[in-house]
């Protein structure tokens, strides 16, 4: 009875539904009063500190450095960028008063900086030895949204942009995917999300982008999510707001400038990437609690074994293993379990009276497949960051094969949509717009990427059977 | 020339000017395009990174969580508590207009969290095992400011606000106290601030505030600057939002709230406690860089001092030195000295061709009261942490030296009317709200506290002569 007031519905009954579900009863998140906003509770916003500290780390240590931009643009800076203005137009929330009177000109709360941050690049950079000049940002922004989801769509999330200015465009192709590579490592090493970086069709390019790079991650009902983008936007916005260099030779040359981000949508992804019909299963990494003590037995008995779990907890946390004792006594150890079942702990430890009389404790991994195992409490500490280790691993390669057996590649067209309706298809395209739109109409699939790495081919557009463009396999697939 | 250019107003002839030349010459602000707003740039965001590491450990230690609520607030929710309202009504920032259409309730851009925090307690919170409910946010406010000051007074600006829920006063109470504690502790231990803690007047409580506690720091012009606050909220927000809860009786019962908050005014508050007339004074534990070296040398000679700096410099930081290298071949020795003084960087060394070959860089401190030494590269990574922590601790006393003989007890008013204007004035007050207003209107000056720990003592109020209020003498000065 516990157990079905806490549960999910079946992710083969109903994703969506799951999904829902489940981000508000893991405690992740709670809807907020206005539309399409939400309320990160701590234990989602952990997650989110996890993945902010190991991108952060990674921005600064290749030479980026954090700084601050205003909340509030002036409309006439979003118009001076046409694509720009016209991508984000609908999407845009407006302060028309403040301070009691109604302003002269409106205020646009920031849907992304390119605009703010190139008026600064502006002033700031005069010489080719100001360059590269590299920035980053930690922010909340606002695009308006009619068809919220928590995490994934919602009026206001938080994320990273970088934003960066160059002499070139070699140094900020490289720059670009650097960037790229950064966002791919982060996904792969902490989030165990095995993503596909490649580049977006024109079609789907950022507002004001010469060109957009992304990494893909496939979710578990075989949608893709578009997981960090990284743009090189020529020098368009060098235009657009007089970002301006003189070179070695004295010339005055435009800057080239990218831009790159990856959001709180990161954390909808751990979530479609791993979990499963019991609820959330965080990688070791990203978990806030790593390992779960829970002490069971009453009286006297619940108090030794109470003793006991928060003992342990302090040596694994001197083995740096982030771990919690569940001493909720009020609480039957069955509605425990499933608690932590459901909020994805890769590990969970039961201490009884016998188990401690033993001095052993019951182990439970997140992933059930083996029996639960007895672990010396003496030994714990070294056994269970290899443990971890290996759980991080596993999710790794279990997300990879599941991408991979549902990654078909497709030369016909019935096959293809019945790959797209499962996973996804490893198609030739015409690189047509219209092409592009046609499938989707039929389909709900889009071109996600032209995946970086991918043998040369070319051969006819599986939908039009016009020449292919590109040179190798397009990936389509329906998306978040 | 090069000086000249790059130098500030001295503090003696318009101390307003010294410290708006400085935050943008020292390149830690620019003006934002939207009134009021401010670029936080690389270097002043440094500042803020080290002190929201510092700070958010602590919250975390007292067994805080971060969490995220949304930006935008509905009208209405302000409106429930009605001196909170009030207090912030002229300040607000609205959005009318969101997804190209009009809104049918106007959104607030947040100035404070209250608000749609204890809306979410309420649901959050049932049972008294629910409490305490100990949250932080990391956020942006904004609140329309018609004389903005970098730092000191921006339309928005960064922060961290806490907000908790209790089961009874006390429990309120010690959390509010336990909040003040840890600004005090960040203050001195990490800003080098020699704050007074205090509790405010009725008139110079928080919207909404049952009681009001403060940290005030005196700046090198002896005006007041208040670092951080943290309230008591009584049950005033609980009733407003309905946040209860049933007691171990069975009853339902209000909780008791608190909320209190440091921001990056408090970077304002460094610049004024330790700044001089060459330029920043950082406190070692919150300079960006600890110590800058500073090659010299042209030719093979430059290039052999260039990579000595380098090795130093890695060598330091495997002592946990922040360290810079200034190798910035096209500026001369002079400027960049310059420069770095400006910018406030506690150690200089500098690594000339004969230096080199005697082993050892000339060292000048920030303050350079002492002449410059030789200091061995060898023994330089063991010598220099302490030569910081010397440094920290030298400004913090000398902090606390000039606040101590700019602190004045006063019992005429004539001698009030002298302390105030050159610094505080310890002082007897009736604690009425109107003669608050005389004395404001009179001298500028406001009761900045009644400090926690000062000897009991009544007597006549120091400008109307009616019996003192608060048992001690109160603080009174002009404040940013
Ligand atoms: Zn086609
Ligand atoms: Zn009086």
């Amino acid at each position: 009875m516990e157990r079905n007031e806490r549960g999910v519905t079946p992710q083969g009954e109903d994703f969506s539904a799951w999904y829902n579900e489940l981000v508000v009863k893991a405690q992740l998140v709670d809807r907020g009063p206005a539309k399409g906003t939400m309320v990160i509770r701590p234990y989602g916003y952990r997650l989110w500190e996890l993945i902010q500290a190991d991108l952060d780390r990674r921005i600064k240590d290749t030479g980026h450095e954090n700084a601050y931009f205003p909340l509030l643009i002036p409309e006439s800076y979003l118009r001076r960028e046409a694509d720009h203005v016209e991508g984000f137009a609908p999407e845009l929330a407006v302060v028309t008063h403040a301070g009691g009177k109604e302003l002269e000109e409106p205020l646009i709360v920031r849907p992304t900086s390119e605009t703010i941050i190139g008026e600064m690049m502006a002033k700031w950079i005069s010489s080719h030895r100001d360059l590269p000049l590299l920035l980053n940002q930690w922010a909340n922004v606002v695009r308006w949204e009619l068809r919220p989801r928590m995490f994934l769509r919602t009026t206001e999330f938080l994320w990273q942009e970088g934003h960066t200015a160059h002499t070139d465009e070699t140094d900020a192709m490289r720059e670009t995917m650097l960037a790229l590579d950064i966002y791919t490592q982060v996904a792969r090493d902490i989030a165990a999300i095995p993503v596909l970086p490649g580049e977006k069709t024109p079609g789907e390019r950022f507002a004001g982008a010469a060109r957009t790079f992304t990494i893909e991650g496939m979710m578990r009902d075989g949608k893709a999510l578009q997981a960090g983008t990284s743009h090189y936007m020529g020098t368009n916005f060098a235009k657009a707001f007089d970002i301006r260099y003189t070179s070695g030779a004295g010339r005055l040359e435009l800057c080239h400038t990218t831009s790159w981000g990856m959001s709180t949508r990161m954390i909808g992804g751990v979530i479609m990437t791993h979990g499963d019909d019991k609820g959330l299963v965080l990688p070791p990494r990203l978990a806030p609690h790593q390992v779960v003590i829970i002490p069971i037995g009453r009286g006297d008995q619940g108090e030794q074994t109470r003793t006991a779990a928060h003992e342990l907890a302090a040596r694994l946390k001197s083995a740096t293993v982030r771990c919690h004792v569940d001493d909720r006594a009020q609480l039957s150890p069955g509605f425990r379990f499933n608690d932590w079942e459901l909020r994805g702990v890769p590990i969970r430890l039961e201490l009884g009276p016998r188990d401690l009389q033993s001095g052993t404790a019951v182990m439970a991994k997140r992933l059930g497949d083996e029996p639960k195992q007895n672990i010396p409490l003496s030994s714990a500490p070294t056994l269970i960051p290899n443990i971890l280790e290996d759980f991080q691993t596993f999710l790794l390669t279990r997300a990879t094969r599941f991408r991979d057996t549902h990654t078909t590649p497709t030369d016909t067209w019935p096959h293809f949509t019945e790959a797209v309706s499962t996973g996804w298809a490893l198609a030739l395209h015409c690189g047509k717009p219209t092409c592009e739109n046609d499938i989707k109409t039929t389909t709900a699939a889009t071109p996600r990427c032209i995946p970086l790495e991918a043998p040369p081919e070319t051969g006819r557009c599986i939908h039009c059977d016009e020449p292919s463009a590109y040179g190798k396999r397009v990936i389509f697939g329906r998306a978040y």
